[in-house]
């Protein structure tokens, strides 16, 4: 298996990518899948060098262009063809790699996908589906914004796939499936969800029902399905709350705490949350419905954060995740079919 | 000024509520307001007596029938009409009291009052538009949840709403206001949301852009514009992270401190973040938009919530925030004039 890494994505490219990989392959030895860096080549080798690491571990692609963080998603496939980002992806389509791994754009990932390699036959529209890790086990959040407007039938293939993906990553058989909504009695909603819940109901299995948003920390569902509106606003909601709660109380301690040195006690506390809520972890998510391996690593990841990414990319592709979601959704033909033009604005 | 108190809403009813009342009659004394307790007449007396207080302190006006907190809402004000919620708004519409302060089923409060009072001449929804204290001084989320679907001019005038409000709540002149998306630019977004941002960059004056989920709690803003499904999945998300937080803290706390007692620290730190975020503070939110003082306090107001309900509805009807919202609107008639039928099924 060959494994292609966009280097210059993320908010600490190219060092933490490049370290990352060499993690990656200590770890694993000789039985370690071939890592295809893409970038500058001149600056991976240096970086590689100022690492004091060998440079014939990795195979290198030159590419002369970056794609910038804050960049205009739609057509950097046409605009950037020899950008690692892209080009990460054009490999994929052609079979050099079996799948790609950026922390790069969401968005340019996201239509480089969708143009270069295409969606699996079926499925109307793709989604970002992360993982949430909670101390109740976690859940999938799908679609977090792949996508800014849906209907009820893409929320059903939202679920259809983040089930398949969540028994993949979890070993969860059978997953809970609920409708994020703004009540619990299936008639609670806007026009969205309401249409949607009846179609759940008919074509998931485990379908429990509505969950308002004040519970998804608790444990109830294994998936957790809304539009790429809704789910973009719950996710940087929540990660924006749990780090300005932790400052606060920190705040609040050293205020209470002048005389005491507390810390021997409130250090292991924040950093067994933090353990817990850590998105590197489990490293990149793949973008769901999407007919290759394409993984989104978060924006900041560090070495951790992309070697667990290159892992996950691994098990993706060993595991065979998008035949399990072909699969799933071939059973679900009602659901399917209709040609969607991809929307020159990207949300994420 | 008559100010009338449906006794039998929320979840502590009737007791805090009761409680309530004296509270404020305790606080204000001579100069109180005349308070109007709307509910069954038999245990509004034994409580009262229950309480060692004096019945001739207050007026009553019985009532016989009661609207359970998750009862199907839109047609509460015909099949109820002899409910203390009810008639609490009816009094307000036959101009014999001047406020109605409830912590009853939001639903039932919403589409009765839009019924017998009315709307705000121009205005084409109501808005439901809590207060939310941080610790950087707290914003007005608008609308969190009086409507499931919304148009772009919808959210224009709720802007204008909650600008006049917070300006009367807060002393807040030329308050900032930002939209709720997904990204900072302005081509960001649903298609609500993309429509509704030019519309606001026109009418609103001080309108700062967009504003991501993340950054909601750190005092950028003074207004939050959203949909009213996306403000109460941010409603009840931000209640629920905050909660589920500082009990797995506490949770944590303990395993690390088997051998020392931090409580003397710990206490007061949550204390004071409990004191900050405290919704009884403020007491009962405004239904914006309704032609009519109708005050909404949070089902598990207690006997402190209740008193402030009561002074925050005393101040309402003395500072005419409901003239302050018409002259608003007045500026800005092109986003005027459309019927709209109120949906039978009620999102709150």
């Amino acid at each position: 298996m060959k494994i292609a890494l966009d280097v210059f994505g993320g908010d600490n490219a190219p060092e933490s990518n490049i370290k990352g990989v060499f993690s990656y392959l200590d770890h694993y030895g000789d039985s370690a899948e071939e890592i295809i860096l893409l970038g500058d080549r001149a600056q991976i080798e240096t970086t590689i060098k100022s690492l004091s690491r060998d440079i014939s571990d990795v195979s290198i692609i030159h590419t002369n262009e970056v794609v910038g963080m804050d960049e205009r998603a739609s057509r950097i496939f046409r605009e950037k063809p020899d950008s690692s980002l892209v080009k990460s992806i054009q490999l994929v389509k052609d079979g050099e790699a079996q799948a790609a791994v950026s922390a790069g754009n969401t968005g340019a990932l996201l239509t480089s996908s969708l143009f270069l390699i295409g969606k699996i036959p079926g499925i109307r529209r793709p989604a970002f589906a992360p993982f949430i890790p909670t101390n109740n086990g976690g859940f999938i959040l799908c679609d977090a914004g792949a996508n800014a407007d849906s209907k009820p039938q893409h929320l059903v293939q939202f679920a259809l796939m983040a089930s398949a993906y969540i028994e993949h990553l979890k070993n969860r058989p059978n997953p809970k499936v609920a409708l994020l909504n703004i009540g619990r009695e299936e008639n609670k909603g806007n026009e969205l969800m309401t249409n949607a819940y009846p179609m759940l109901k008919t074509h998931v299995r485990n379908f429990i029902g509505n969950i308002e948003s004040r519970y998804i920390l608790e444990g109830k569902a294994d998936v957790v399905i809304c539009d790429g509106f809704t789910g973009n606003i719950v996710l940087k909601l929540t990660e924006g709350i749990i780090s300005h709660l932790m400052g606060w109380i920190q705040e609040r301690i050293k205020v209470h705490s002048a005389d005491n040195d507390i810390s021997s006690i409130i250090t292991p506390v924040f950093t067994d949350i933090k353990n817990t809520l850590d998105h590197e972890e489990h490293g990149a998510t793949p973008l769901l419905g999407i007919n290759g391996v394409v993984m989104k690593c978060h924006g900041s990841s560090s070495e951790r954060g992309i070697k667990n990414s290159i892992i996950a990319a691994q098990k993706t592709v060993e595991e065979k995740l998008i035949d399990g979601i072909a699969d799933r959704l071939s059973r679900h033909s009602d659901i399917f079919d209709e040609d969607i033009a991809i929307s020159e604005t990207n949300p994420v």
